[in-house]
């Protein structure tokens, strides 16, 4: 009787770039997506519900690491980036085989979840984003979870580790509070606060830009008045130029 | 006969802040900026000709480093943060004294020059951003110049360096390739590729936003067509949250 090795396949909801990266830590930098389906979560304003809900399942493909890189690299023209892995929460992804077959290419990898799900691989990235949930998405953040995620990107003895960053999403004075305590809890990881985008993913080019960048202007006002001269204000550049279309 | 020593004072056309970095490497982040007065340049776009121009001199307050730390300190609250040094070229004045104070109190100091004119004092800065003029500015690079700068921010065996980086504001195309032709003479500095506001300054508020973002639009796929995946790809986040409004 032969021993048959089946590997979990990783479910890809989109591959896309490259574009640039519209938030955070790495905002700016030509990256190439690859977005994964499935989330634990269900945020009131989540903007790829696409690559959340079950109802969408049909529409993702299960795919090996090596079709995913030939897919990053078909987009990248053969010249290694950054390679930015997304979802849904792309922690319930097995990630690691393509993190390391990117890395002998020569790409680097970023990832974005929001710190629910701890993977081994995290080790293995190079830039890891941990974007918990305010109170306005309606989700409920588990700390030790958080921890677990930040312990498990550390925990690779004599190897260079991702840089670590804090990200959160804020509509109001209670994602402010939240954000507050996030950092209080966290003081050495960079924390990037980022105003949210409150027009419905439906509505795909019709933007409320002035309503962004006014809650910009509130976010940066609030910042300067609490003198927390440490965390950093950024809006979604991919927002403000392409409004909520996909694939860009 | 006593000896004294006569200090030339630093020429400050405005201090203001905290509010964020609204471009470059330090995008996001909250500062304070002291903008000196005098330039070296004439660039045809300049949105700070109150900075620039001799007829603004007696507008300029000649200020000792401690006066200037001063106005710093009542502006950030007394709790330290990123001080931006801008200008006009802020390589004219004897800044050297003033990132020393600063420093003795916690304050780091990030400058943005168009690398004309290099001072000693450059390698005791956190941050140094070069900014050398494509054609669209009508001015001429000297690059032995620009070159100088460089060096003098790394001349300090032992000690550690700013941080040092690339910035070029691009209209059009020959912009693009003065740009590509700065990353190839200097391979190894990240470069920020800024898509430049074509609105006339003394518009304070009427700035053409969507003209602005079609222009960022325009250099994203200029710099995803060349694969060139090393440059980051920025607006100008204060003109799109308050025009050319000063002191923001």
């Amino acid at each position: 009787m032969s021993t048959q090795v089946t590997l979990r396949p990783i479910m890809i909801s989109e591959s896309f770039g490259p574009t640039i990266q519209g938030e955070g830590a790495l905002i700016g930098t030509p990256t190439v997506f690859v977005r994964t389906g499935s989330c634990d979560y269900r945020c009131s304003w989540c903007d790829t519900l696409y690559a959340v809900l079950p109802e969408h399942k049909a529409e993702w493909h299960p795919m090996s690491a090596e079709e995913v890189f030939a897919d990053i690299e078909r987009l990248s023209g053969g010249k290694p980036l950054l390679v930015t892995l997304s979802g849904g929460n792309p922690a319930i992804q097995p990630l690691g085989d393509l993190i390391d077959l990117g890395h002998a290419h020569g790409y680097t990898f970023a990832i974005e979840t929001q710190g629910s799900i701890a993977q081994p691989w995290f080790a293995r990235l190079d830039h890891l984003t941990l974007s918990p949930k305010p109170p306005s998405s309606q989700q409920v953040t588990r700390w030790e979870r958080l921890e677990r995620c930040i312990a498990a990107a550390q925990d690779s003895p004599g190897e260079p580790h991702p840089q670590i960053c804090l990200k959160v999403v804020i509509f109001d004075e209670a994602d402010y509070a939240y954000a507050r305590d996030v950092a209080a809890r966290y003081p050495d990881l960079p924390i990037y606060l980022q105003a949210g985008n409150h027009t419905p993913p439906h509505l795909a080019e019709q933007i409320d830009i002035s309503g962004i960048l006014t809650r910009l202007d509130w976010l940066i006002g609030r910042v300067v008045e609490d003198h927390w001269y440490t965390a950093t204000v950024l809006p979604q550049l991919h927002t403000l130029l392409w409004g909520n279309k996909r694939g860009v």
